[in-house]
């Protein structure tokens, strides 16, 4: 599946001093359940369209800050925000508010793993009340993160030649199976073997967000989808402050994997990733 | 799971004489790839942005016109067309043109199941090159379905007390994974068994492009599930010239479900389906 | 301002035996000044970007049926809707209120003269209520025109050399007034002697819905306005069944102006106008 | 027109310590005109919506940041931007380029009048090249104001009883030319005797970026206006470190002058405007 010299990883020499933090949002669009068929059912297409104009928004928003945010439920999205504060998150509420039929959630949790601060995120909502409690609107619970020196780590996989192997060989329909295969079976294993939370971000492409790993750790990720579903991935992976400049560096780090025919590249805005 | 009483199935009496023939349309963007990465990778959220604006630009085209398109892919959009001529494909194809950096493909397929209106449809794109060969932009292939008497399946699955148990109880992460798994489960059952197309919509629903299948059917989808990944879906089926018309039948029919407890209810807007 | 010669008018011969009638759609959002203000003001930028969604969305649901829709006031929107009847209309109200926090009432109009359809159409408004009754929403009232062989007329005019003239040499906000200087001539003038209606569009351009004129009185207007505010314009105009036909031809013709220095040409699908 | 009472203006009792600067900028979409008819005129509607939707999505960007963006003439938009700097210009100048078809240029300028920052950001654009050269794109240039203390004074004015007057008793046409020829009175007149900057935002607003200016200033205003087009105005008046601050206290003084039936009110977060 990879070539198998030395070349494939190329590994930050130094690890153990690097703190990464992931300060994750949980939005939760309120009672939105009720509110679809409420008096009636909602036109499908209109659901589908405020859906992703909602996303669309919050993906401008987050991001223009250096945040990522991941579609998922549609009404329950997950965001990394590190470097957002919460005058920021405020603002989203205050606009989506404005601007649209329903409202918005916010639960903010920090931790060393993207899991860990999730959990912390959903407690946040969840104290303050149901999913489908109509009094329970326009939460902004949790705490922010106010180190500016944690990091944040994104690893960007895509399939080894998904064009020709999927998109131009099968029917439309098939090449989406292996793709949501090969999506759960990398989400699950990154989740439990890694407290790491992967995201299905169009095309062929997985946007995972990671603690701390190393590139046996990727290594072993590639290895068990390949044994799973027989999908051939590779990665980029990047360090930033930001979701968005370590995803940037997961980018170009994937780049080089595309070039060199190696499946695992680091980049990374700092000096211990420079030298990928 | 479902309680096991007559009243859960209303089976509509006749339909050996039914005809179901879906339209289908695969809409591709034109060498996405290349181009999300030249001459340097694109911001992610601005990616997200764009197919997110993208899918709900089709989604109120189609939308309106009685259709529903799947984000599927993003990269790769799967919409159900009984009744949307090649005029109306054209336009979209043109407005797209003149709003986006990029252009979308169009390929077009009718057949009695929707798992082969979309091997046609494909087909008609794959013969026109790659997804990734530049010179092959805005291509509009197929042919559409003229007979205005044939009809289209829609089921619209959920999780039967999906707030309760999953999203007030859960990590938002876990949730999502434990609907990523039943969706998966369901999507391929119905591929391989009665090759209909199932999509997720958000939150914990399913909507699936069906051929005519029997409440039997249904059950036997509901069961494997239940078995595969231990959660209990309940589904509403509606028939319809369009598939909003089916899937608003659906809808209704679901709502049934939730207020009756029974696990599969029959719409629709013909006379053969009125009894539910 | 014009060249002098024959070529700068090429007339149609025969007008005599030509209908034209617009059905005119006034959009309205419901009791929107005071939502606006409740229960606090609400962000400026946000409401100015509800207003823009909002005129997309309505200029894609229309235009794509052939209609045109002008931003006017924003809470008050004009469309020319021949062609585009009661269930679309119902339609595109249905789908604001599912994506909006507001929602539209409408009222349509037909007659020879759009302003005489105007006043139809905001008759028909009026009389259900005051735009800020906050019982008074979703009306959708007014007769729709059903004869299918009369035709609408589109003006498209803009300045002659405006990059040259004024944008390049000007600073921004000095040629925006002389644009609206412009502008409001022009409309008051096609307003009190033609009851023809004229809408700013961005740039230098307006787009004027138009009874049947000869060209001597379009010669007139553009002569109004050089005399009023010095500034020379050019208009094509053009006929079709739907304000897209219409306008397009109209563009066309506007070309012809650009290409062969003349003032005002006629284009349009019809026979009559062919010969342009 | 409005009360003559002693209390209708409440004026900040000492100003002349006040520094006002105002940081504009001048977007410019490149080479606009050529590409709406490259290769043949675009559809009118698809045009207007990408105009729309640029707007819209600039008014986020910069709306989040505390400024403040008029659609004027939708090809040539004016942001008020103090407090957002080269960087933010930067990622905006790049979304667009990511998302549009078309790409745009910057120019900013700062200046004590909010007409001399004008000229100075259209220079900075000008000098690079005509708005219609195909080689000039993507232009950022300018310095940007890094004094914190300076303040933007923002006027908001509407016309009193205008939905009573002139929206539910005049024809919408008319209604829409009153408000037409209002705001050009009142911007000429605050052009031309205060270098100030108007912008109709839609209703019956328009809303003006002001230099510091006495309260017998907008009295004139209003004065001229209504001598020279019989339509009584209101203003709310603020001020703020940012367009969202000092267009926020302009919001609530004009509530105030609702309330009060007074037709000029101060509000402002700083100390000399709090007795408002």
């Amino acid at each position: 599946m990879r070539p198998k010299n030395g070349k494939e990883i190329n590994q930050p020499p130094l690890r153990v001093c690097i703190v990464t933090t992931t300060q994750l949002t949980l939005i939760q669009i309120d009672n939105y359940g009720p509110w679809t068929v409420t008096p009636e059912p909602r036109r499908e297409m209109d659901l589908q369209t405020l859906q992703s104009h909602l996303f669309a928004d919050i993906a401008q928003f987050l991001g223009s800050r250096g945040g990522y945010v991941f579609s998922t439920r549609y009404d329950n999205l997950i965001a990394v925000t590190n470097g957002i504060d919460r005058h920021a998150h405020a603002l989203l509420q205050e606009t989506i508010g404005n601007r649209y039929p329903i409202t918005i959630s916010l639960g903010v949790g920090s931790a060393t793993t993207p899991f860990a601060a999730l959990e912390e995120a959903t407690a946040q909502i969840q104290a303050a009340g149901s999913a489908q409690d109509e009094d329970r609107t326009e939460v902004l619970a949790g705490e922010f993160n106010s180190t500016s020196d944690s990091g944040v780590r994104i690893a960007h996989f895509d399939v080894i030649d998904a064009t020709e192997k999927y998109t131009d060989q099968l029917n439309a329909f098939d090449s989406f199976i292996q793709i949501q295969r090969t999506y759960l079976s990398l989400l699950e294993y990154l989740r439990d073997e890694h407290e790491a939370l992967a995201f299905f971000v169009g095309g062929d492409n997985v946007v995972a967000v990671c603690p701390e790993l190393t590139s046996t750790a990727y290594e072993g990720a590639i290895d068990h989808v390949a044994r799973d579903v027989s999908v051939a991935l590779q990665v980029g992976v990047g360090r930033g402050t930001t979701a968005h400049e370590a995803g940037y560096a997961a980018k170009h780090a994937l780049e080089d994997c595309r070039y060199s025919g190696t499946a695992i590249e680091f980049g990374g805005s700092t000096t211990v990733g420079d030298d990928d």
